[in-house]
């Protein structure tokens, strides 16, 4: 477990200059000059060129944003819109917009745009509405202040992203995300430019989309609750205002239960089925011999096909354990009969089979890793989540294919991990020729462990370094300058309306408990905030009794996936033994600020132990983290000692505090500590 | 300006002994014994006698916000409803409720209930849903929680209210609250027992509610910001099921410009007209001389009349400037020609047409008290909000009445102002055979300074004391312990999705800006801790250039209503000066206490005057008050440390300390220090 902790741990790089800019996802190419722009209540804004509905909005949105961060007030019409300056030349800000594009974002969409501000007037040149809608993105991140007031850098920009794929998929199933949620997020991906909103819209746990055509699905699927046809639109509609597009998935023919809890007659084994309530890979799944399948996936396809305008639809095809139709002989017959020799044939048929139903509806096919086989149609698109070979496979076969496997944010892993983690890294196996069949990826917000109060800080602020992966640069790689921007971005995207800081206090206090003093949720905060959740799937090991109904409340789901406070100890750590040292010793006020660190974990700990176990029952389970965390922390303390001293303790006593560490490693609650690796490393500094 | 802070900052009344439970409101009947009914993961209900769809989606909440609370899962169907226990007598909680009552809450409904708990059971009577479903609410107040883990204690109530009219009105108009924003609000009423909501949904500044007879009215009156019918419906359902009303109001003939823009012929001058975007009292106002008029109103009030099914419509009336009819001379001759005297026979006569409308649509009319008059239709209800006169002076005259001078939130008083502001106090001058006619009160939120944003914490906690002074018997007034609970029903209103406390630190961080440090938010929150809006209709001075657009992120709008720093500083202050001296001086933990506070306001003060000029500069202007934070704590660190010596400063000292007190007192940017009257009393026990 030890391992598995230092492993999250490691240390981020540290980078040598700061970089220039604050922007995320960075630009292709900038040019900061001397010189500054102001803006004032009175900033201005004129169009030129071509002008419509969707670009004044996506200004009118630009302008109120910059109006709440600095409390002006622009001019405005009677009819409440702002005003456009019709002296070009005098406008602080000129949009030159060359085109509409399409009406509707569409793949490979051209998206650039350019920026040039001057200290007189900023200029955004875009070729059409969605190139337009990314530079005023880059304007808002633009914006400064000091104590001269607010102001724009003079600065060049040239922009184009590297991928023409970058979204966030969201799975609504497994806890049902409302409206809000969806709408909050695409001001969040908006902000940070990715351009597509994957919606997993039917799971073994439910069935959120309203059929008018068999209404049995999404009312016997989804306990009422589900996406209307209308909401849907309104979805796209929202999306669409914002350059993103939205592809549906409806997963097929595994992670079927809710299609089988009001279809049981097109399942794989004879039912009856009920909607899975608990977390994993279950074995109900469509039967791929019986015609009705395809009739009711011809009406429901043909329905989803008019509603979702997007030219692509996921259709899953992941994790079919194969156990129904092994278990079924009429199935196994089938497969004999018609030579598809395993279970692995039989899915390639029925994925050619609704691949024409799709074609006959006008849609291309996406599906998950499992869907390749070489009878897959050369036009479907490839989905990796299981890894880099699978997207090179993919893209061998001739296949587009779109990244996951290390964007899966739903496991816990570092901002780091994912940004590391290109779909063509230099030394990528994929042969140039077929480079261009990548097109991209996607962050995937599984939804086992999020409710609506706490998915945003599980998809922001990483989601956003993701983000800049797909779209700046692969030699914008700097990840301590990727840290540096990522909190001044996370600022930005809760003002736009996402949670992912908000609630934290609000859940700190339901934990604590009525009668919780001021020092009571300071002690709770520093030691929520030096705690992560576990990672990848092992929470499923300590919370196994969790249904779709436990209340996601616990100290794990307080917890930022990444812990702030511990990713800076360790940093701070590296330095502090990376460094050459001055003749004079460590430097003391390096060694002060750890020691700081180390007695507020130490204290905190020790309060909170007893808070969890004797009062703050929700979290009561997590008390011997607490503990841990105290312990560690004199460990900490102990190694900082001898270190300043200079003086070295023996193997001895380096054993005895290894001990207490691998002890402190083990998570309960399912969290854990993540700054034990530091800890340990200045264990084996003081006792080298 | 001093003595007018001195009045906000009057001392609370001192409770001589605490009171026995956390219930607010508090019930009519109460008697703990010794017990406690455990709560744990096997909880189980089983209703006995009639049995409902509203019973028992109000029992699911119920049980869901205390699944919330201890992190339990209780037993679910597979259709994901909580499992009833068959076996009555083993159940942990009985609901015995006797009928379903009205389908839609009706006003004085019984609204009556029982609730009895011994160790092995709670056994919840009530005469109809309404009734049960407030006892839920009390029932899930009284979990607690210690190391032994989750129980209600063994208590026998009897409760019922007080009055049966029990508002809260929300000003959708000046600036516009999204249906999230009265759901969540609709939750926190439920759960103080609040049963009207009050929707004002016409103004000068908006026509918020679309009208399929004449749609121009929310086309033209509303930018687009109104609520469909649609939604409308949703509302009314959302509310009745939590047993509240739903009062619309449509004011009229004044506050009417947003009619005149879409019908400028049906107002009392020739327009044209355009949405007004600032605060005040306007002139445009509907012309009663003419038909048309009353064609409108017959069609779209009649479409209201359908669409709310309340029987109580509000048709405002207040605030007519009369300038509009003063200068039309058709209008006056109006008045000469039909004899009526005066305006105020013309806005009487005007009511009774439309009161002929209203009945003819079954409708009873209900308007603020300027629609007093001889002339009133007797089945008139007065809402009062000018003062008990008006109350007094609509009970005698026959009609029945609501208050809500007294319990206008939004000119952030006291809740202790709130508390103390009786319908029918002992001393009452309504006569007894009239006091029937006192329905109770509404607390009301104009918006002129509230967004969706932040008017939450306009609303809440505060109207949680409005909430006990029309639910609880008149003698349940102690203000201290009004206070004690309402910190801990505050914390579950926000458990119920209220952002009242949730949104201050977001707000803050915008306010610090990008690149401030822990210490500098810190040092922001206990400035913005310490200070509080300025009161009444102040504001509009301060902020005399606010329009409808301006964002409302300013200090003032972070601050609380009422600062407890301050309000507890003064108890400690009050309870320092007022209690017997033991022989060796003042408790040296009391001084210490203050001198902590004081010690900490000052430091922040200094810090924050410079960031706020420096740095956020979206506080500016409130950077004096900063600096007067610092200079009264010094004045009151000063005069602790006489007071500390026994030793009486000179009145020459005490002078100048009051000049430095009383520029402090100036607000600036519409905030001001609440603890500057306690201080002052620290300066005089100095400098006696």
């Amino acid at each position: 477990m030890l391992l598995a902790m230092l492993a999250v741990a490691l240390p981020v790089s540290i980078s040598a200059a700061p970089a220039p800019h604050d922007l995320l996802p960075a630009p292709a190419q900038l040019a900061f000059a001397e010189g500054r722009l102001p803006v004032t209540a009175e900033f201005s804004v004129s169009l030129r060129g071509h002008d419509d509905a969707r670009l004044r909005a996506g200004l009118s949105r630009a302008l109120r944003r910059w109006e709440e961060r600095t409390g002006f007030t622009f001019a405005r019409t009677p009819q409440a819109e702002f005003v456009l300056a019709s002296d070009t030349s005098r406008a602080a800000l000129v949009v030159e917009c060359s085109a509409a594009g399409s009406a509707l974002p569409t793949l490979g969409e051209d998206e650039s745009y350019s920026l040039e501000v001057s200290p007189a007037q900023a200029v955004l040149r875009a070729p059409n509405v969605v190139g337009a809608l990314r530079g005023f993105e880059t304007l808002l991140q633009l914006l400064q202040r000091d104590a001269r007031g607010w102001f724009v850098p003079v600065v060049k920009i040239q922009d184009a992203p590297r991928f023409p794929w970058r979204g966030l998929m969201i799975d609504v199933c497994r806890h049902w995300q409302p409206m809000e949620v969806l709408k909050r997020n695409l001001d969040g991906m908006a902000l940070v430019k990715l351009n597509v909103l994957h919606l997993h819209l039917t799971e073994d746990q439910g069935f959120r989309i309203e059929s008018k055509t068999h209404p049995r699905l999404h009312e016997l699927g989804s306990d009422g609750l589900y996406f209307t046809q209308d909401q849907i639109r309104e979805i796209i509609a929202y999306a669409a205002a914002r350059g993103i597009r939205v592809v549906p998935e409806f997963d097929m023919p595994g992670h079927a239960t809710s299609w089988a809890v009001a279809y049981p007659e097109l399942a794989s084994a004879p039912g009856p089925y009920v909607i899975e309530r608990g977390w994993g890979i279950f074995d109900p799944v469509l039967d791929p011999t019986n015609e009705k399948v395809y009739a009711l996936l011809e009406d429901f396809l043909g329905e989803m096909a008019a509603l979702f305008p997007d030219p692509y639809l996921h259709i899953g095809g992941d994790e079919n354990n194969g156990k129904h139709w092994n278990a079924n002989a009429r199935i196994q017959a089938f497969i004999r009969e018609h030579d598809l020799k395993d279970n692995e044939g039989l899915h390639a048929t029925f994925n050619r089979r609704v691949r024409d139903i799709l074609t006959k509806h006008g849609k291309k096919m996406v599906g998950w890793d499992e869907i390749l086989h070489p009878d897959l149609p050369q036009d479907a698109i490839v989905h990796s989540w299981r890894g880099p070979t699978g997207l090179a496979a993919a893209a061998k076969a001739g296949h587009a294919a779109i990244l996951s496997n290390g964007y899966y944010i739903d496991l816990c892993y570092s901002a780091a991990d994912h940004y590391r983690n290109d779909p063509l890294p230099a030394d990528t196996a994929i042969p140039l020729a077929e480079q261009s069949r990548i097109l991209g990826g996607e962050a995937t917000m599984w939804a086992e462990w999020v409710s609506p109060e706490t998915i945003d800080s599980r998809i922001w602020p990483r989601t956003a370094a993701i983000a800049e992966r797909l779209w700046s640069p692969r030699d914008v790689n700097d990840v301590a300058d990727m840290y540096r921007r990522l909190a001044i971005v996370s600022q930005r995207l809760e003002e736009t309306g996402l949670n992912h800081e908000r609630n934290r206090p609000a859940m700190l206090r339901r934990l604590a408990g009525d009668g919780a003093s001021a020092e009571d949720l300071e002690n709770l905060r520093i030691f929520v905030e030096a705690v992560e959740p576990v990672k990848g799937y092992e929470r499923g090991r300590y919370h196994a009794e969790h249904r779709q109904a436990t209340p996601l409340t616990r100290v794990a789901d307080c917890a930022r996936p990444e812990s702030n406070t511990a990713r800076e100890f360790t940093v701070a750590v590296d330095r502090l033994l990376g460094g050459a040292r001055r003749p004079d010793g460590h430097s003391a006020a390096a060694l002060q600020e750890l020691r700081e660190q180390l007695l507020a974990w130490q204290a905190a700990g020790l309060e909170v132990a007893d808070l969890l176990t004797q009062r703050a029952l929700l979290g009561r389970d997590s008390a011997p983290v607490a503990k841990s965390l105290a312990e560690a922390s004199a460990v900490g303390l102990a190694a900082l000692e001898a270190i300043a001293r200079g003086d070295a303790r023996d193997p001895a006593w380096r054993t005895e505090q290894f001990t207490v560490l691998e002890r402190a490693a083990e998570p309960h609650d399912a969290v854990q500590l993540p700054a034990l690796g530091a800890i340990r490393r200045l264990v084996t500094a003081a006792a080298p």
